[in-house]
C-alpha cells in the first residue's frame, strides 16, 4: 500500500484541480494512500464528493505556504520551508511517503528535491524524464530540463536510468536507447556526445547509437538521451509546433461555409488524432536518480492529467525506482572499478 | 543581372529535379543568369524544354564528380575538387558568380564553403539560417547546424547577421530577435547564453531577450538565435513531429467508412493547412557570414522547392548580404574598439 505525498496547492490551477485529481487517482488504485499537502481549509471542502471508503485513504498534511510559479530555485530552498511543495518532499525524506507529486514551479521542485532528498549514490545529476508520442506509442526522453548541462558520464547515467524507468515504470521489455545528436554517423557531434557515445556503448543498455531529432517520433528508439538544455528546447519547440498546427486547422476550418461543413464531418476524426497526441494523456515527468520518487505534473494539468501523474508516481514507488537505480549505477560503477 | 552557380548534381533527387528547378527560377526572374554545374551530358537533355530566351540565360560549367551524401566534410574538401558542389563554390570565389546553391550533403557544403570562401572579416563562424512557419508567417532561425558549438560572442554575431538577413532577404522592417533558452527569465540558462544575453542586449539589434522553444512558433520574434547543436535538434524534432501528426491523421481518416467520407470533405481544408506548413514553401537555408552567397536547398527538394532556394540566393546576392554583414560586424567591432 504505497503512500504518496501530493502537493495539491501548486500549478496553474491549484487545489480546485489537484484535489479532484487525487480523488480520481485513489478511485483508480485501491492500494493507494495519499497525503494531500496544503491548506486544510482549502482542501477539506474539495474532498466532499469523495465516498467514505475513498476518504479513508486520504490524510491532510497542513502546509501554510505555496511556492510561487516564478520563484527562483535558490530562494525556494531558503524561504519556502512551510510550502506544500517542500513539505511533500520532506514527507518522502522522512520515510512517511514513498514518493511525491507536484504541478508547481519546475526549477523550484528540482532544486528542493535535490536539496532535501539528494541523489542516489553514484548518481551525479537527477534528470527529468517524460513520455512523448511516437509512431509506435511513446518515446521517453531525458533530461527535459532539470540540469542545463551534462557531461559524458552524466549522459551515460541518464542512459542507464532511462532504461530502468522505461522498463519498470513504462513496461518496455528491453528499451532501445538512442543519444540525441546532429547526425547519426559516429563522427558527428561535439566532444561531449562523442565521449558519451563511447561510454554508453560500453554500458549495460540496449544502445542503438546516435539519433537525430526526428527519430524522437519515428519509433526507432524507446529512450532518448540528451542534456537538459537541448531536451527542454526540443520539448518546448514541439509544444509550440503542435499549437501552431492546431491554430492553423481552426482558422482553415472556419474560413468558409464549405469548410465549416467539412469541419462537422472531420471533427470526430480530428478529435481522435488530437487525443492520441494530447499531453494530458501522458502527463507526469519523473525526476530520476533521487532517493525517493518525485513526479512533476504539467503546470496546466487538469484533474484527469494530475491523476495520471499520481498513477505514474505510484508505479515508480511500487517498483522502487530509487533502489533499482542505486543497484544499477552502483554495480555498474563497481564493474568499472570506480 | 546576378549570376548564380547552381550545383545541379547533388541532393537526393539530383539533376532530374535540380535542372527543371533552375529553369523555373529563370522563368520567375528575368534578370537572372545561371551557371549549371555538373555533367553536361546529364544536364543538356534536361534543358530541352527551355525556350530559346531562357536557354540564353543558362551556361553549363562542367564538373566530373559529385560529393556523395554520406561523405565526411574533411574528405569532401580534400578529394572532391572536381565535384559540382566544389566547382559551384569556386565560381563564387573566382567572382564569376555572386552566389551558389546546392541540395547536397550539408556537412560537406559547410566545410567546402568555409574552406574556399572564408568568413567575412570579424565573423568567427558562419551559421545556417532558415525560415520556419510561425503564427505571424515565419520565424528565421540560426544556427541550424553549421557549427556544433557557439561562444557568447558568436551568438552575438548570429544575432546581428540574422537581423540583417531577416531585413534584407526576408523583408522584415525591424526584425525582433530572441535568444533561445530554457526559460525566459534573465537568470535562466548556462553561462554561454547568460553571457550572450548581455552581449546581444548591447548590440544594434531589436533584442527581446530570452525566448523558449515554443516561442519559435508563437510570433513573438522574427529571428531565433541559438547554437547549431540545439538548432539542428529543434529543427529535426519539429520535422519528426509534423510527420507523426500527418501519419496519425492518415490512419484515423482511413479507419472506417464514416471517416473516409469525412476525409473527402476535410481534404481541401487539410491541404490548405498542409500547404502553409510545407517546408517546400520556404526551402532554402542561407549560410550567412561567408564572402559570397551560399544557399543550401533541402536534400529532398523537388523542382518547385529547388527554384525557391535559387530565388533566395538571388535576393541575397542582389542585397549583397556578405557586404552588409561585413559592414555591420566591422563597424560594430570598431565601436567596441576591437
Amino acid at each position: 500500500m504505497p503512500t504518496l505525498a501530493i502537493d495539491v496547492m501548486s500549478g496553474d490551477l491549484g487545489a480546485p484541480e489537484c484535489v479532484p485529481g487525487a480523488l480520481l487517482a485513489l478511485g483508480q488504485a485501491s492500494d493507494l494512500h495519499l497525503e494531500l499537502v496544503g491548506n486544510p481549509a482549502t482542501i477539506e471542502p474539495l474532498l466532499a464528493p469523495a465516498s467514505a471508503a475513498l476518504r479513508a485513504r486520504v490524510s491532510i498534511v497542513p502546509a501554510s505556504d505555496v511556492v510561487p510559479m516564478d520563484e527562483l530555485p535558490r530562494a525556494a530552498i531558503r524561504h519556502r520551508k512551510a510550502s506544500s511543495m517542500r513539505i511533500a518532499i520532506d514527507r518522502v525524506k522522512a520515510g512517511a511517503a514513498l514518493g511525491c507529486v507536484s504541478a508547481g514551479n519546475t526549477g523550484a521542485l528540482t532544486a528542493i528535491a535535490h536539496f532535501v532528498l539528494k541523489t542516489v549514490p553514484h548518481v551525479e545529476r537527477a534528470p527529468i524524464m517524460s513520455a512523448l508520442p511516437a509512431a509506435h506509442g511513446f518515446a521517453y526522453m531525458l533530461d527535459l530540463g532539470a540540469n542545463i548541462t551534462a557531461t559524458a558520464e552524466q549522459l551515460r547515467q541518464f542512459a542507464l536510468m532511462g532504461s530502468i524507468v522505461a522498463r519498470d515504470v513504462f513496461g518496455i521489455a528491453e528499451p532501445r536507447v538512442g543519444l540525441l545528436n546532429v547526425g547519426s554517423e559516429d563522427i558527428k557531434g561535439h566532444q561531449t556526445v562523442q565521449a558519451a557515445n563511447a561510454l554508453i556503448a560500453g554500458s549495460a543498455v540496449r544502445y542503438l547509437g546516435f539519433i537525430e531529432g526526428d527519430d524522437i517520433f519515428s519509433g526507432k528508439v524507446d529512450v532518448v538521451v540528451t542534456d537538459g538544455f537541448t531536451g527542454n528546447v526540443a520539448l518546448k519547440s514541439m509544444e509550440g509546433l503542435a499549437r501552431l498546427i492546431t491554430g492553423r486547422m481552426r482558422t482553415e476550418f472556419m474560413r468558409s461555409t464549405a469548410s465549416r461543413i467539412a469541419a462537422l464531418f472531420a471533427r470526430p476524426v480530428l478529435k481522435r488524432v488530437g487525443a492520441t497526441l494530447d499531453p494530458r494523456q501522458y502527463n507526469g515527468a519523473c525526476m530520476v536518480g533521487l532517493r525517493g520518487v518525485v513526479v512533476k505534473s504539467h503546470g496546466r494539468a487538469d484533474r484527469t492529467a494530475f491523476a495520471l501523474a499520481i498513477a505514474l508516481a505510484r508505479t515508480a514507488a511500487i517498483h522502487d525506482i530509487p533502489g533499482c537505480v542505486a543497484k544499477a549505477l552502483g554495480s555498474n560503477s563497481a564493474e568499472q572499478g570506480t
